[in-house]
């Protein structure tokens, strides 16, 4: 078998059997296949694309470089949820102790942030103490004590998933539907889940722009879960605007901690307990399927409308009764972060300036743009340029407007938090951009746009 | 700039500019944009496309990546021919000296073959003492005394095509009709010509399979050379069959000779004689419209029969005059050669074997596979499988039959000439495939299928 031979196939649009891209990815790890015919093949299957089976098998020879967990020793069901990545999207935060907290056990294996979106680790990072770097045992320990660890990719796990992206990212192959999909479900899958959640962002702080490519992400994605006999759900969520009303990594903790004592921002609160519904409704229909834990459990075709209200009902009581703030606090201290942090925020990094964003125009909000504020909170130091690039967990934008809202010309729409102002005034000016004003108060605006089965 | 962006732009089927291609190619050359980057570039190129603007922006920057021959002292009109590749394809090694005996300067820088197609400067090599290596100062020198002179690429010319080409041999991105037209045309521009007649092959033993590509390439390629002043004139020939009657380089070595003695098969006779007429025509009209030689000139717009027919005419007599002959052993001694060979083929190098290989049926021959032939002369040992491998010059095949000849089962219809019987079997094997017979006469076959200009 050659590389060539493969390239040529997909460079022509046909389709590659198992043993084909099992020689491409396992070559590539063993540095036997070089970088750049990889890049070629990386380029075609862009291209030409890939089918739902390529997809699945490339997913398949993905996962089995690495190791997969055997987590079967859990007696609760264990669901996870995965974000496809947005602007001020800390769901998994509060979601994961909420989760636990209603009995199912939730590992989750996170990833960094790139470019203007966050990730869910270098939040967690900004806790004092917090480690997200672990070895497995660890993470096992965690999650049967806790019934919630969280921890960032290691190198045990879907090894290839990481060189690729690696190659991905300066080839401008990223943006790939099977390929984003064989990169997300090969680490999702080796978690050693019942069932997975995705939240499926589109808007313009998401890698999908509209809601067809939103649909069909969301489809390759169930259906490669699916397929693992991980019974997958997809939900399209909205992300035109940031989610909540901070976008940076301490910021973003504070604003966690407010939603875990129940006093959260409308959209957020509709993102986290929708998925959150979805997650326990999952564990249920696990739980109800499966006396034989070996038995396969059936794939979802119709949705309990009334037994999904229960789960959200269930999730807004563990809020008010205070039982998942008790459970974030266990979950940070297991995991060597200091949960004084709930009672005294200031405990967390913050950032020696701040300058306010005023309004240029009176009027309605009618969008704050999330690919705007992404860029300019990622300049202000709270994300990534490049993979290798430092973060500030003090910097960041609060929100004081959003959609809807009305405004005065000269009001603080915005303030930003920094602590380096190399990048201060194209940010300042990208905020102001952000800010969409007009005269007319805007449509209703709807988070969850749609769920795939 | 930044070699990601390129990238993206023609993934995304954009236009580049001059400086994005730049930036490209001169940054491989200089390592400081990696392989990796530009194979993904050449790949969203094959599927994408490149415009006619493109790929005369791609043939300038390659151009300029290396030395350009100014060849200006020399007073006669310097005209080169180029083959884009086929089986049996001897007619440089004919026309180059046939055109220096009518007065015209040929001043050639040739490839080496690989896979099925064979290369000129192979076929040269066979002659004993033939230098293909040789200093740009050299080339002038041989130039200027004898009017033609033949060599291999150099490190100077265009050495981005050189690097380029090996990256898409091993990325699948050969077969792309701009990346062919920049590598063909970057060579050809930096040889100082006045015009250039392109032999653009077609069928199963050239890279274009289809009339449809062969018009395409040949369209890309006079458009390319015209656009910087290189007067430039592609004709379509057949490559269905080997041409001529022997495929291997000294005994294609011997054929030409013969060829120069009047003593040709009617289809490689067609072929000179018609790209010969053309490099005349070309120098007529190259000097005609130059009082001045710094005025640009016109393009080719029509065609005078008879002025074509007339310049074939003045070929076949230097053939039969002996002058042709006499001119090849003056360029051949020029370069080092032994130019006894002429009077002694036995000088040139044999096989220690040879095997015949019989018809299977009796009838008419349809067709001789171009393509079979040639794979099966390069398992002999005449040509190479990848870059680096050395090359048998004394191997090779033997046409008996080609079609519309009639043949009894049993018939010889090729000899194999061979050192080495490492493929034998293999090589047999397909020679008996390329032989198409059948109960009827074929149609009679053109040669000369097309003349784009």
């Amino acid at each position: 078998m050659y590389a060539y031979d493969i390239i040529k196939k997909k460079r022509d649009g046909e389709c590659l059997n198992k043993e084909e891209l099992q020689f491409l990815i396992k070559g590539y790890l063993t540095e036997e296949v070089p970088d750049y015919q990889v890049s070629a093949f990386l380029m075609a299957s862009f291209l030409r694309g890939l089918s739902e089976e390529e997809t699945i098998l490339l997913t398949d020879v993905m996962l089995h470089t690495g190791q997969i967990l055997d987590l079967t020793e859990m007696d609760d069901p264990r669901i996870d949820k995965h974000s496809t990545g947005g602007v001020g999207d800390k769901v998994s935060i509060i979601l994961a102790p909420l989760i636990a907290a209603a009995g199912v056990t939730v590992p989750m294996i996170s990833g960094r942030g790139l470019g203007h979106t966050g990730g869910t680790l270098d939040k967690l990072a900004s806790i004092p103490g917090f480690r997200t770097e672990m070895s497995i045992a660890d993470f096992r320990n965690i999650l049967w004590e806790t019934g919630v660890a969280m921890m960032g990719q290691t190198d045990d796990i879907a090894p290839a998933d990481k060189k690729l992206y690696a190659l991905r990212d300066v080839t401008a192959t990223v943006e790939s539907i099977p390929l984003i999909t064989s990169s997300i479900m090969s680490k999702k899958l080796a978690e050693g889940l019942n069932g997975l959640v995705l939240d499926v962002k589109v808007g313009s702080g998401a890698f999908m722009k509209t809601m067809e490519d939103a649909e069909a992400l969301a489809a390759a994605l169930t259906n490669t879960g699916n397929h693992f006999g991980v019974r997958t759900v997809a939900v399209i969520t909205d992300m035109d605007e940031p989610l909540g009303r901070t976008v940076g990594n301490s910021l973003e903790i504070r604003e966690c901690i407010n939603a875990l004592k129940g006093r959260a921002d409308k959209d957020l609160i509709e993102v986290t307990l929708t998925l959150g519904a979805w997650m326990l409704y999952l564990a249920d229909w696990v739980e109800k399927a499966v006396d034989n834990p070996r038995t396969v459990v059936p794939r979802i075709t119709a949705i309990d409308e009334g037994a999904l209200s229960e789960k959200r009902a269930e999730l807004e009581e563990l809020i008010d009764s205070g039982k998942a703030l008790e459970s974030f606090m266990e979950f940070v201290e297991r995991q060597g972060g200091n949960s004084e942090i709930v009672a005294n925020p200031a405990l967390l990094p913050g950032a020696a300036h701040i300058k306010q964003v005023q309004a240029v125009s009176g009027g309605y909000i009618q969008r704050v743009d999330a690919g705007k504020v992404g860029t300019a909170s990622m300049l202000l130091g709270a994300g990534r340029q490049r993979l290798e690039d430092r973060i500030d967990h003090g910097a960041g934008i609060i929100l004081n407007r959003k959609s809807g809202d009305t405004v005065q010309e000269g009001d603080t729409v915005a303030v930003l938090h920094y602590n380096d102002e190399t990048n201060l005034a194209e940010a300042s000016q990208l905020m102001e951009e952000a800010f969409e004003v007009g005269t007319e108060p805007p449509g209703s605006k709807k988070m969850i746009k749609k769920v795939i089965l």
